[in-house]
């Protein structure tokens, strides 16, 4: 985890405590008609039961579905914990200033018809947002399915979820940026047995946004998990810091973002009429904080399961035992793809099992005990104690034999403090009673050997960034204090190549030798100033590009060539760029090594990044590219590069040595550290090509773009 | 599809209708405890109401479970159709001769202790095998969990699955090289609502084979789709034949291949005894012929109600109506990453939406049409008509406008003859009378957008072969004649790199300008024999790798160098390989362009194959390689380039000219054609590199290794 970035925020100590756990509530357009919006919520909550006080706010009638009735909010008892919004949407505004002058401390404003609806919706979002900023009053939406309590089923909200009987509360909270969608999550949670308390529909975000509720459930300690949609574009820095509060927590947040490839970029850009930000960054954010990335709801509730299960596994390898051939290679097969391992049992526990004398077909991993699962927790008992494994998947009996299985597998494996996944043989209609007794006792089952895998594999990676973050942060890794660099508070724009290499130099990136003179003295000179072949660049604060504008000669390898590169290179830049200030012709040694590309870039909103690819068509064909926010430490840096897809040209290809990955590394690293010391002025830093070589690397260009840049820490 | 390869085999017309609706069965070993193995098939059969005849061969016992028993098969009353044999490894030879003897058709030996267990089993393989052919019985297994017949409820089986009282026939056949994960996906398809007529479980495959099986389902007409698991290597041929009579018949085979990673490749081998082979030719083998691979049970059935569903989409274009936006952009993103298109709907029908006046979010695609389920079926009516979708996916309503919602969309969706996909609202529990009527009406509902998306896309690619299949086939597109090579027939071994190009060219591959002279009259030059820069090359039918010889200088540009090149190749060769035959030196123009490697194996499994890859660190470093049997048309060739990761080099990369693809697609039918036409001859052919040019393609060297090979038409 960064040391620097993300402290903690005010948005952790918001009580939202009488939104969502309401004790009266009003419903302001409260009508009869029971598929219309404005007539579900207090429908529903009455026919859930909820035990609270009900208000129906409805000017032209006396009650509504036999609840008495109410002209405005003022005239609504108080203390009134919530009211509910679904008039159309003009008459919003003047409900909400109401409700102030009422003393009602949350809205949720179930209406359409503001931002998301495009230009034609912004004079009603100013409206509204005059509004709440006038009235106090904290708000819901507006464009949103609301807020639902579902252990009190105070649900200040409309939709379909509501009329479902069976929900039941427990240790899930839900905020999502569609209602339609976070209702969907909640009942999928529910039909695998895990129970949500709180779904919250953030809608526009007008007031209270995304972050105010994550932030509130991580803080209740009946939450354990939260899951999260989101689709619009939020602030980076915030997310982070969200990533960061969680695992401070030590709870994850199951994100299921969407609006990552094009089509539903643009597909989320017409729902919420917000605009999605580039998804490297968002992933960037979910491995770093406390987040557990999910592509499909399935997920969802198979990971609450092992979350549920509190034991955290501490690292990747995984044991299997089978007694189906089949299955094992089948449960081999995903957890390979999901990127666990599966090492062979140690030679004691090996030994253990062949003293078993049972019908092992293998005692390699998977352990394939055949169909005998009336011994199999004799095998299991064997398996828990290895530290070859992180954690087992288990596959169950069927049919006859599944209770007494089930009562011996519950034994061996209450004893450990690893985590089993069970491969669970029997289809859901069978069996249900045995399932029910394990996923009671904390254990995931599941049918399908992706589930497991895939489950196990996000639970993992959760696993073991919350066991970092808990253990002390380790001495910064970087060479020394802050170098100052009082120059950058002169300049703007863009540097020279000279300036800039001058700055990552003076941070311990070493840079190609090189002298600068004017054409006149070249073109006196009597020796190469530097041994050849030499690059020849024309020095000009005017020219960021210069092989744009063809002010680039490599490859001189001799005096004469020299005179003459020197002399093209300044024509060509006047030529590009009439009146171009000339600082100089700078002739620089040709460095040599595997060519890479360096960068760091201030994101405006996820705050500053570093980024590295191989040179030429990989960056520019293959996008091999690899992201990291700053600072790095060198492990972080290591990862970086073996991501790369042609990470293995730095082993030596084609009888070439080795390439100096550690040197790499650290110039990462002081790279991440130059634009983390000096974000406010430095926007960007551009160092291509960087050569690795056996021995070191060394930077033969860097640019610096400068501007002014808000500090990521707030 | 191939026009010359995999004639239909004899294999289609085995008759097993015997083996599989048995009118008698009896039991060799039938023992009365009902958890062992040899206890489980007449207990289960009697329990599930088999109506045949069953006949309990135990010398020791008059009956068993009730059922007279027999001292052996010769006593047991004819005609007796099969015989489940359970008794010890040792005794089943004999236990086969007798059902020789007594006419009984077939055999299904469960018991194990053969080939599986490896050099121990080998003994009793021999023996089994020697039965096998002196009795004429025809063998399910051994070491297999055997032959379930759902319908009749014959059960020549064990395993879990014969317990379970539920199992409905029905469209779908399964074939395994596991019996466990055969009777698992049985389960599966069940629970979701797909009837299945037959398991079978191939065990060692002594006799009948897994595609003895698959061919005579695909034959069988109640038998729709075929559902597979393979894990052990078969033969090559027999699976892309299979995969032509699939295609023959319009019906797709699901494929569950496992093994394709080291480590379930690893443990399919101690599982089954048998080595898998290299996955990417089996991958083209599905792709080519009428296989569905998936990778986990979910799509079986999900694929299998498309297929009952009998409309076949025509593209990949992708209409998504939806209620909730969140739901719309979560489909879009699943239908990106499966392949799907989702295009805007057509001019004329966004005229009508509007026309509709009703609550849209977006008409663009995915269509979202709020909450507003009421009014839904009006928008459908208008998508259903727009020949800029192939197919659908539609979100459906939940809660109480669900029954509504229902009838409409099956009024609107039963008209047309594009495949709808429901993406299903409510949870598993809820609605299930709905569901199960939109199901049996042929629509695939299902909750998870994955699922759909990937349902959809796996039966795209299926209908879309079916239908190129079902048109006449074009006339193949070569050149000319197969050109005689008589100096294949007297070479062996691996041909110099001269006459292997010449065999190229012949084919009409253009090969680099060479001139082949003695050393001595080179050293007598007085001009460059062809314009410089020039490759200089060592020719000597002893020296197969000049590289590694150090019998090669490229970039040779002035008389002097050519003489000095000449001199060290040759001094070079004969010190690697003393008393090497010498042909001369080759003079080659260097040839520039976009470097490419381009080869033609004849697999011994498969049969021939083309394979393509950019040069260097892309085939090296990236495994950057196409594949596709051999021969290929100009179209298929086109294809395999698009799939290079690195394509887009062709396009003109940093200012180059685009390449000239046209001919490297025509270079690759050619050399297609080359191991097509000899492939008794040829091996291996390689042409590395292969330079693309802004026009044309030319050859800078080639290798042809000969061999006898067998005719991959067999």
């Amino acid at each position: 985890m960064k040391p620097l970035f993300l402290s903690s925020s005010d948005a952790k100590r918001l009580d939202l405590s009488r939104l969502l756990d309401p004790a009266a509530i009003a419903i302001v357009g409260a009508s009869t008609d029971p598929l219309s919006i404005s007539g579900q919520p207090l429908r529903f909550m009455l026919e859930a039961g909820y035990q609270g006080r009900l208000y129906p706010v409805n000017p032209n009638r006396d009650e509504v579905l036999g609840v008495k009735a109410w002209p405005n909010v003022l005239a609504v008892p108080r203390p009134c914990d919530v009211a509910v919004v679904a008039v159309s949407a003009p008459r919003v505004p003047a409900v909400l200033r109401q409700c102030g002058e009422a003393g009602i401390p949350f809205a949720v404003i179930l209406t359409a018809g503001f931002a998301e609806i495009g230009a034609a919706g912004a004079p009603m979002q100013s409206e509204l947002d005059a509004a709440i900023a006038a009235s106090g009053v904290r708000v819901v939406g507006p464009n949103c399915v609301g807020v639902m309590n579902i252990a009190t089923r105070a649900y200040s909200a409309f939709g379909a979820a509501l009329s479902d009987a069976s929900l039941r509360a427990g240790p899930m909270a839900i905020v999502s940026q569609s209602g339609g969608f976070g209702q969907s999550m909640m009942a999928f949670a529910n039909a695998q047995g895990i129970g949500v308390s709180y779904v919250v529909s953030c809608g526009n975000e007008a007031d209270l946004t995304f972050f105010d509720f994550a932030h509130y459930f991580l803080e209740r300690d009946d939450i354990k998990v939260i899951a999260a949609y989101m689709e619009a574009s939020v602030e980076g820095i915030g997310l982070r810091r969200l990533g960061r509060h969680a695992l401070e927590k030590g709870k994850p947040i199951l994100m299921l973002k969407t609006g990552n490839s094009d089509v539903s970029r643009r597909a989320a850009s017409s729902h919420t009429g917000k605009l999605t930000g580039d998804y490297k960054l968002f992933h960037e954010t979910f491995r770093e904080g406390g987040f557990i990335e999910i592509p499909e709801l399935d997920a969802l509730a198979d990971v609450a399961r092992l979350v549920m299960g509190g034991k955290y596994p501490r690292g990747r390898n995984v044991g299997v035992l089978t007694g189906s051939g089949g299955w094992g290679v089948h449960i081999a097969e995903h957890c390979d793809r999901a990127g666990l391992k599966l090492p062979p049992p140690s030679a004691a526990v090996q030994e253990r099992l062949r003293a078993l004398q049972s019908t092992f077909a293998s005692i390699n991993n998977p352990i394939d005990h055949m169909a005998n699962y009336r011994d199999q927790h004799r095998a299991l008992a064997c398996l828990v104690d290895d530290p070859a494994f992180d954690q087992l998947i288990v596959r169950s009996a069927a049919g006859p034999v599944a209770p007494q299985w089930t009562e011996r597998f519950l034994e061996i494996a209450g004893r450990t403090e690893k985590p089993i996944i069970v491969s669970w043989a029997s289809t859901p209609a069978r069996a249900v009673d045995l399932r029910t007794k394990l996923e009671d006792a904390g254990f995931l089952c599941t049918n399908y050997a992706s589930r497991a895998a895939h489950a196990a594999a996000l639970f993992t990676e959760f696993a073991m960034k919350r066991s970092r973050f808990a253990q002390p942060v380790p001495a910064a890794e970087r060479a020394a204090a802050p170098v100052p660099l009082p120059q950058l508070t002169a300049a703007s724009g863009t540097l020279s190549e000279h300036a800039s290499k001058d700055i990552i130099s003076r941070y311990g990136i070493a840079t190609a030798r090189e002298v600068l003179l004017p054409l006149n003295e070249i073109l006196r000179l009597h020796t190469l100033p530097l041994p050849a072949p030499l690059a020849v660049k024309l020095a000009s604060p005017d020219i960021a590009h210069k092989t744009e504008a063809g002010a680039v000669r490599l490859g001189v390898d001799s005096l004469e060539a020299l005179k003459r590169a020197a002399a093209e290179v300044h024509a060509a830049g006047l030529q590009y760029r009439p009146g171009a200030r000339i600082e100089g012709i700078s002739i620089q040694e040709m460095a040599r090594g595997i060519e890479v590309i360096l960068g760091a870039v201030n994101d405006p909103s996820f705050g500053p990044y570093v980024m590295v690819g191989l040179g030429g068509v990989w960056t520019e064909l293959l996008h091999d590219v690899a992201h990291r926010f700053a600072p790095l430490g060198v492990a972080e840096a290591k990862e970086m590069i073996a991501e790369l897809k042609g990470a293995r040209v730095f082993e030596g290809y084609r009888g070439a040595p080795a390439a100096d990955v550690d040197a790499l590394a650290q110039a990462m690293v002081a790279l991440s550290w130059l634009v983390v010391d000096h974000g406010e002025h430095i926007t960007e830093v551009d160092i291509n090509p960087l050569f690795v070589r056996a021995q070191g690397v060394v930077a033969a260009d860097a640019l610096i773009v400068l501007g002014e840049n808000p500090s990521a820490d707030v």
